[in-house]
């Protein structure tokens, strides 16, 4: 063994993909419900994703940041138009925790401060600052410990407003959706809350949509649904399906300077080419609505299974919690019947992140399998 | 203008490329000497590197790092295979400040510390911890002055000593050629010194190889030349010659465990096929050789002028120090000349980061330029 052995492996080898399939050494087809954690957003192989990335292969696939790329420009004006997220500029990086990290940094360049707010059961990636926001002990190292972070419970406001009323709170950082938490979504009410109070105490609002965004929550982001505008919004997993790309939208008001922020790879040409096919797929396949249709469906067929004991989340980020711990359930669906979904902090909790152009039958495979495995 | 502003741009549109040259919209053709900051390693457009990831592309380009990646176990073998580095093991990334993440983290999960040297003028990424070891304090928010770190001069044994005998020192990580700081290069005898002392103390040494790295200094790593065996090896850049993708080698007697790291991108199939790409040519056309023989040519040709100050740096990392600073030479070398070339800390230095496989004839056209332009 050659790497250095940090992942609990599935003996599962992907050779080849296709759309909402995944195909192993020995021709064995699964079902992908899990999208490699919320990546796959249109599809293995999807016909406009390798068209759109081959043409840009064979033209440049990389230059600096310091000559001008346009499709960088074009990346931004979609994701804007399809967004809706007007006054906003982009900034591209290559993972969500570059996303995170550089977002954090804006804020903090912006007021001056660094004291950060995030929430209990929070998971923001894994580089320093990311990680010294993420609730999980597990996980950190003692340089992770630095940052001063409060860690808040959602719909918290007396404990959130004893806080950002110290005025030294730089940013607060929330994930309408939790990813790796389990599902779990603010009120409606608290985020309102949050946001009036950022606005008043010039603290940073930071949209952590690293999971939720990209059409996933059938909104282009899941904060959408609370009709608030956040100052920097964050962006990974589904925006290259696939391919290492990150980007933060930031609002009008914050200034930028040369060299304030940077990056070498962050917004090259491939990457470019990547979220370009994303855009237009999830646009020509209207897959926004695609996604509301399949969670009607989803929760209507897999609320029937009697051990569910409720289903968690929005959109295509689904969790099914049980009355039992899952971990089990997952290997059997897995190795048995040929279906990958996810874990999460929560152990009851089977993770559905499936790529957005999923239909009906997909989610009909599932629940006969379930019925075959549960009461 | 829908990007956040942060480069200071040249107006330059690169369209496509081809090995050592990049053309724009009009078709203009640009000798690239700078390789967007020492990315490219085996040239724009290069047919395997084209092969490796379009046939990828078309198998499967993503999956989570929970299945099994042989693509993976490839690249580790071919880089130990390569780089003579035995008894390392790999982890995978998706750029330079996330590889150098890592190594913080390793080395502060394996001995529970957290103070950091680091040494002036460095430069480590863009992310909070690369940010907190990186000499230059234009470029760090409020958040990355939390980490202690301490920073000290090339050479300078009496103030290393005194820091790393306090007995808490986590890691200490330096660049065997700085790149953005201008291609100083410490003493064999200091390197040496560090390493033992840092055996001594259970302090862990990085190697920061994300620039110098991967065949650039003639050396598979440019710590090579020092003989010693560093704890963990940061790389990116030329790894994936424009493909967003690092990596860390971490020494067999560090321990992994389950969780400890992670990525969700990093070392995913396609960034592998990129990575493969570049080990394969690098054997097939000698690149390593050549970088030592183009340095040999470049020295006595480029120091016949008589405005060079000298040449720095090792292989195909190099600077052409001139007693005048160098920005209005470099925009004339692009603009009328049609080459790129890099600035640096140092005002009076050109950067020069070519394409591996370089050949006399490209660095004559340089040549050429500069007896136009300075005396």
């Amino acid at each position: 063994m050659n790497l250095f052995n940090v992942y609990p492996l599935y003996e599962i080898t992907p050779s080849h993909g296709s759309m909402c399939y995944v195909y192993d050494k020995e021709d064995k087809k699964y079902l992908d419900l899990y999208g490699g954690h919320a990546v796959i957003s249109i599809g293995h192989n999807h016909p406009n994703y390798i068209e759109s990335i081959s043409n840009q292969l064979n033209k440049i696939g990389f230059y600096s940041n310091y000559i001008i790329n346009d499709l960088q420009k074009e990346v931004a004006n979609e994701i804007i138009k399809q967004s809706n997220c007007h006054n906003y500029k982009l900034f591209m990086t290559n993972s969500g925790a570059e996303s995170n990290e550089n977002a954090l940094q804006v804020a903090s360049f912006y007021n001056k401060r660094s004291k950060i707010i995030a929430f209990k059961n929070s998971f923001h990636g894994r580089s320093n600052a990311a990680l010294s926001i993420t609730d999980n002990n597990k996980i950190k190292s003692e340089i992770n410990k630095k940052i001063d972070v409060k860690f808040i419970e959602f719909n918290d406001m007396e404990s959130f407003d004893i806080e950002i009323s110290k005025g030294d709170v730089s940013s607060v950082i929330f994930e309408s959706i939790q990813g790796v938490g389990g599902l779990d979504q603010p009120s409606v009410e608290f985020v309102k809350y949050i946001s009036k109070k950022c606005k008043k105490h010039n603290t940073c609002l930071i949209a952590d949509e690293v999971q939720s965004g990209f059409g996933r929550s059938g909104d282009f982001f899941a904060f959408q649904k609370y009709n608030i505008n956040p100052d920097i919004i964050c962006m990974a997993k589904g925006m290259g399906n696939g391919f290492p790309v990150g980007g933060i939208l930031i609002k009008n008001h914050i200034n930028s300077s040369f060299g304030m922020l940077g990056t070498t790879f962050g917004g090259n040409h491939l990457a470019c080419s990547a979220v370009l096919a994303v855009l237009k797929t999830l646009k020509d396949e209207n897959l926004l609505e695609n996604s509301i249709q399949m969670e009607k469906y989803f929760r209507d067929k897999i609320s029937k299974i009697s051990s569910v004991v409720r289903i968690k989340g929005r959109g295509l980020m689904l969790g099914i919690e049980f009355d039992f711990e899952a971990a089990q359930l997952r290997k059997n669906l897995i190795f048995k019947h040929k279906i990958f979904t996810g874990g999460s902090a929560n152990k009851n909790l089977l993770r559905i992140l499936p790529p957005l152009n999923i239909n009906k039958s997909h989610i009909d495979i599932l629940f006969n399998a379930l019925k075959e495995e549960v009461k």
